[in-house]
């Protein structure tokens, strides 16, 4: 991995104003931070725990009118020292400031989140089909490069197929494990999809399933799915791939007041069976609140029955039909079928995926598969990306 | 449990308007339904999968335009029977229309989620402390109905203690899985809260922990959390308790403006060890899209540095701390002393938890704890309240 080699930013010189204390920057930009803002985030041993890193200093407890008494550069600029009225001392480095500083353009995006820099590339079938995004698991089990690799492939595209999965029951926990811990749910840590007498989920049929994601009707659904193919003898059963991001954007390009309706209107979903039962209630199409896409929540069989207000009924099923009318285009489609030994791995609130109806009586088909939670994958790839000791954050 | 009796409704009359088709119940009031929705919902064994209960129709191939051919009540007017232009015939029960009837004023609470009924209860230390909301573990072990109770108390108070539980490494797990699958995260399924060399929280260090919510750093907080007390000899690390939405509640009754800025302000947390960097960003009192209390978030120890407008850092200051002086207040701060064997079961969402500092050296101190996910309990108490098969819904 290459690392992005920056000018450390420097103090040359700094003020102390009523609120605020402000740095002046060696580049001859300024920042300013208020004083009980700086009191808080005071990074000594006393402030924050030396050995666990977390915050010991109570913010509940210092006076809102504290005001720094003295405020240098030390060490060449590279930190900023300062003094409080009971004799504290507080020194910060630069670049730590330089990152937390607050009054920057509000419009602009924020840069602290590691992994959210990798920009993420919408695809069609087109971009896509040519080359999927793979790798390989001999070499994500032996390398933490290969890991990082996988994992910055699944913030950019959503999926990638980890081929060369040994077929063994199982093996998909190993592989999941190499990036975080499995998430419980009804149906256990590891679920085998196959046909199979007394189902509780369609899945566990042999009918065709349109493009959907998990667990729909879980307040939090899982961020990234393991689908392991044991096992793919039948007619049909072709494993079938969505982008939902890009089947929103084009929604937004093309009928955007479709693409509204399917943000604001909220669906109700639920799961039942003989021992669960579980409701959630969001939009398809759900923004974070900087307006970012954060997930696609959109699942035929498990949609409860509509309630919205009378007049939001028929806008929202033209909106909702035109939605899944784009998900199954072939511009958007993504059909191929999953051989013994590949692992599709996909987030599961960005990627909809589907199968084809297979016929169980012209051979086996066995899939297993599993969760991982977006803040387990994501803080995964920070760690593997560290470049300092986790206690200077 | 008794089982509340009520009129069943009954159809009256049936009338197709262009939109929607109008029944009339019994009672003299009514209700619309878009014909496309009515489609949507059929209930009969091609719409929806007989064993699994799932809906198959699939929602995007109906007409928009598609319009109910005959309508007429059906059964003594116990159910509603509809013909399609196709041939097609939808038998709905009158009680399934009358929950989901979509037409109601909108300021209504809705009443389909069970659990919700149970009105929760907002404490203070006066009205608990007499008699802690607790439970038998014999009990629990033993009886559905016992179960019952728990969960019930659960929702009403945020917490409940449970006593006699076997002082037995692990017995903790036993009993939260008669609740539901635990949750893991980086501190395992199972963690061990007490003094240990080199700590990766402050957890497990022997300071003061003043009031918080657990995992406050991940997108969705744990709502059910257990601390079982296996032994607990040492001076001092007596347990606290305090209703958050109480607390929440006493703010927005004596500082409005406080409140309003609590639930506004998103306030980003982190947790970082040596393998793990988890991050999210909420307001400290989040409401849910009815404006009722969703969840509470607090943890000064993981606060990472605000990010807010420069206009709004001193507001937010002020409104923290008027929250945080009010979680010690001792109106709010419920304090006593885990005995070995009692597990106290909290919604982590709504009651804060903290202990007193102890100290080591006169004696041992030991907790084991899990979390289980809102999702979960609230499912448990819907099945175990169920009077009727699950695909009927």
């Amino acid at each position: 991995m290459s690392t992005l080699v920056v000018d450390s930013p420097s103090v040359a010189s700094v003020a102390i104003d009523p609120e605020t204390v402000r740095v002046a920057w060696a580049d001859g930009t300024t920042n300013a931070f208020h004083h009980v803002w700086l009191r808080d985030n005071c990074p000594c041993g006393a402030c924050r725990h030396r050995e666990v890193g977390e915050r010991t200093v109570c913010t509940a407890d210092i006076p809102l009118d504290i005001t720094v008494q003295g405020a240098e550069p030390f060490a060449d600029g590279a930190e900023l020292r300062l003094t409080w009225p009971d004799g504290h001392v507080s020194c910060f480095s630069a670049a730590w400031l330089a990152t937390y500083a607050y009054d920057r353009p509000r419009t602009a995006t924020p840069t602290k989140a590691g992994t959210s820099a990798i920009e993420k590339v919408l695809w069609t079938t087109d971009l896509i089909r040519a080359q999927l995004p793979e790798v390989s698991y001999q070499g994500v089990m032996a390398s933490d490069e290969a890991l990082v690799e996988w994992l910055t492939l699944m913030h950019r595209y959503g999926f990638v197929i980890v081929r060369g999965v040994p077929t063994d029951d199982g093996q998909v926990a190993e592989l999941a494990r190499r990036v975080g811990n499995l998430r419980d749910s009804n149906f256990g840590l590891l679920w085998d999809v196959k046909s199979m007498p007394q189902p509780d989920s369609l899945a566990y049929t042999a009918v065709k399933l349109s493009a959907h994601t998990d667990l729909v009707s879980r307040e939090s659904q899982p961020g990234m799915q393991f689908l392991h193919c044991l096992v793919n003898e039948s007619e049909g059963g072709e494993s079938v791939l969505v982008d939902g991001f890009a089947v929103a954007e084009e929604l937004r390009r093309t009928a955007p007041q479709h693409w509204t309706t399917l943000t604001e209107c909220v669906v109700p979903y639920r799961y039942l069976s003989v021992d669960t039962d579980v409701t959630a209630s969001f939009p398809v199409i759900r923004l974070d609140d900087k307006g970012r896409y954060f997930e696609v929540r959109y699942s035929n069989a498990l949609t409860a029955p509509l309630d919205l207000a009378p007049h939001q009924v028929l806008p929202f099923y033209a909106a909702y039909q035109a939605f899944s009318a784009l998900l199954r285009d072939p511009r958007f489609e993504l059909v191929f079928k999953l051989q013994p030994g590949d692992c599709e791995v996909f987030d599961n609130r960005r990627v909809l995926h589907g199968r084809q109806e297979f016929d169980p009586q012209t051979g086996a088909r066995h899939l297993q598969g599993c969760y991982i939670d977006t803040d387990d994958w994501h803080s995964r790839l920070k760690v593997l990306q560290r470049t300092e000791d986790h206690r200077l954050r």
